[in-house]
């Protein structure tokens, strides 16, 4: 029976977490959840089955409509428009909804909770992002307590990447076993599968990566299939 | 510009709680939010537009379909059945999802968020309800500090009946000319339409108006139109 959940999107971030979660607790004890919320990739989904796959632990898709709807007001409101390109200053879709992570660690809590699972493991980070506030370590400090309150359950919420930068991720990964597992995660903005390097996401990850004095497994992966 | 949003399930509490809204901010200032997340009695989405009407309000639906997803193990896992009857002890269907109302009270929150809002009511209230810890003031009051900290947004959570008794609610709810409105709610669980009168939330309606002295004008309505 699985005693932790890994929240994992199918990026970098919560690959190592899963890793971080299979070295603390051990693969049978390890389930994954990941969320298809509308996201512009669906090749993310495809990510996270595939790293679930490899490190040998279930992973469960729960679908999430409300986000789409909550964000599509640039698909609806023609005062707004769909843009194209990112938002300049938070290099997010406006599709964002806030408070995402509150929703997606909730849901988490729920599935947990039906099977007894009080372990949860996010991949947020304050660092290197500047412009998510429910990915600080005192909302999520704070969120915990609301659910173990709102649902009676001594829940903990792990975040091993809270404070480390993304190199700093990329040398955990490495240290943890999971850098096979990084040639098959989602990065990219764009949806591009390679990724096209040049949004801020793929520029994130390659610093981190050079930071680190690491080759990308991706890189590596789509060079040799290349 | 709406500067409220009341979270509206088409039922007695919370038609209570948009009549204490339309009395502290003026209808001009009121805006209501339904949530369609696979209620076993879709009328209750009919009830909220109606009372909506009348009140004067838009009210606008958000879709949920992840705690059909969660609640689903009794359709989907043979080992629990479906159950037609309700748990006993808990009066809920077995298609229950700990902590709903974290869930509808953080959309709530995005949903004002985009448009500016601050104040969310809700009709949650601990007396007469024993088993659901998300409803308890306590936890209400830890979701509003997750909520400011996770969306920077300074929401007040506001529950008029947090501390009220049924029949309490019911004269709250004459005292605020919401009696008229009461007459398009639904409480039944099995979402008949005349109500059946004997599950346990038509009993503790009934008990409530009783105590109150004053006859559901849901009653006075269908005997009108019988």
């Amino acid at each position: 029976m699985p005693q932790a959940l890994v929240v994992l999107s199918g990026g970098q971030d919560s690959t190592t977490c899963l890793y971080w979660a299979l070295n603390r607790w051990g693969a049978e004890s390890v389930a994954t959840v990941t969320f298809d919320y509308g996201q512009r990739h669906r090749v993310e989904l495809d990510c996270a089955r595939q790293v679930a796959e490899l490190a040998g632990v279930p992973n469960h898709v729960l679908p999430i409509d409300t986000l789409r709807v909550l964000g599509g007001s640039a698909l609806t409101d023609d005062r707004i428009g769909v843009q194209t390109v990112l938002n300049p200053v938070t290099h997010l879709p406006n599709t964002f909804v806030p408070g995402r992570n509150l929703i997606f660690l909730t849901y988490a809590a729920a599935y947990a909770y039906q099977r007894g699972i009080r372990d949860l493991v996010t991949g947020v980070a304050q660092t290197d992002y500047s412009g998510y506030p429910d990915c600080r370590e005192d909302t999520i400090k704070l969120l915990q307590e609301t659910l173990r309150l709102g649902m009676e359950s001594e829940f903990t919420i792990y975040t091993p990447l809270m404070s480390k930068t993304k190199a700093e991720t990329v040398l955990m990964a490495r240290d943890l076993g999971a850098l096979d597992a990084m040639a098959y995660t989602h990065t990219c903005y764009s949806g591009h599968q390679p990724p096209c390097g040049e949004c801020p996401a793929c520029q994130l990850r390659a610093k981190g990566f050079a930071e680190a004095g690491i080759e990308d497994p991706l890189v590596l992966r789509l060079r040799g299939a290349a």
